[in-house]
């Protein structure tokens, strides 16, 4: 059955990193010593070493090894092998970009829909929806297909940021995004405020964390839902 | 000689449609009767129709008809026998795709750079840099390049937002995407705030409007030039 974590964002604020998410993590990996971690994103552009030296930090304090995904000369037989995954944050496009030229977006799915653990933050959680259409990065790289593992029927907007009403900028709100969105798809989309995150296990698919999230449906009005909500979205 | 203008926004602040540009639209369009308005970007998903007839209000005002460039039997020929084009804000993911799928990319950068004068306003300035890998879009639809028209040798960031001291979120700035994308890619980027625009004259680029724009260069600190800078960007 599956057992997934797709959390907001990777650290809160002024907080160490996976700091919010330590306790949430040692359950997900719990028996686990080893994992495979997915650097592709590469946050403000830091190399695959260093990002799987920032992650190996975390972990060697709960006690599970890291490799990074990019050190295996056989990358798909790495994943099939993997005792769990995590794959981090960083630019969505260039994760996608990278795991479909390797053909490892399906075999990730296959791992993860096997039962093995997955954490993703960010990018890493917006590969767990049907499709990266709702991701907020730049288009960096042009990756051959824009879709993702499926791991939930809908997708997710990481970071989601409510409209600030004092603004004075007229760049399009995130609601505003998801709406030209839901013009031209179906796809339920769930924006999930940072300090939140996605938990599935086996069928059951909950948001958890310390906020609401915020569902948009086509051709409705988005709703709120609390932390420990099923997410059960009905299309129109 | 190339006639251009590409504008951050095509609105400021609680002001009217293109209001703050009015008298630069009037230079530009000087002895137009008639524009092509190309409406496919779709601001908040709103119809072709819609958008054409908000653009029309504005131009009514200063002697200039409209017609939406969706409403040709051929589009092609249409932009070729235009007197002027203006290509409105909105998504541009999905602005790139209509004109990639009815080849009309090519076409309209052989019109613009044949002389006939041309207005972009965000998503439609987007489209005349290199590629619309600077965008700040959501990719809500899969086009099938990134490529653009390249009136310029360097890319637009739109929207420009410079990064927000007191935010507790953490999602990237627009700074940290940039940098991101000169780990990958060598063209320049130009930050263009609200209220400020590029015009183009012939081989002439110059920044305009109220504000400083940002340079960003691969592998170089940004910086800033004044409103009236000659756009002359070196590689390193």
């Amino acid at each position: 059955m599956k057992n997934v974590i797709l959390a907001s964002t990777s650290s809160l604020f002024g907080e160490a990193y996976l700091a919010y998410l330590k306790s949430e993590v040692e359950t997900l990996f719990q028996g686990v010593s080893e994992l495979i971690f997915v650097p592709y994103a590469r946050p403000g552009g830091i190399s695959h070493d260093e990002y799987t030296e920032k992650v190996a930090g975390f972990f060697e304090a709960i006690g599970i090894r890291v490799k990074g995904l990019h050190d295996f000369e056989a990358p798909a037989e790495a994943l099939r092998n993997a005792e769990a995954v995590f794959t981090g944050g960083g630019n969505t496009f260039l994760l996608v970009k990278q795991l479909h030229e390797q053909d490892l977006m399906d075999v990730l799915k296959q791992v993860v829909s096997q039962g093995r653990p997955y954490l993703g933050t960010s990018a890493g959680s917006n590969i767990g929806g049907v499709n990266m259409q709702n991701t907020n990065d730049m288009p960096i790289v042009y990756p051959p297909a824009f879709s993702t593992m499926g791991l939930i029927p809908f997708n997710l907007n990481a970071h989601y940021l409510d409209p600030d009403p004092n603004s004075k900028h007229n760049g399009e709100t995130r609601e505003t995004r998801i709406k030209e969105f839901h013009v031209l798809n179906q796809i339920p989309v769930l924006g999930l405020r940072e300090g939140s995150w996605i938990r599935i296990k086996g069928d059951l698919i909950t948001t958890e964390g310390q906020f609401s999230s915020r569902v948009f449906l086509p051709g409705q009005q988005p709703y709120e839902i609390e932390p420990g909500t099923v997410c059960e979205f009905s299309l129109i």
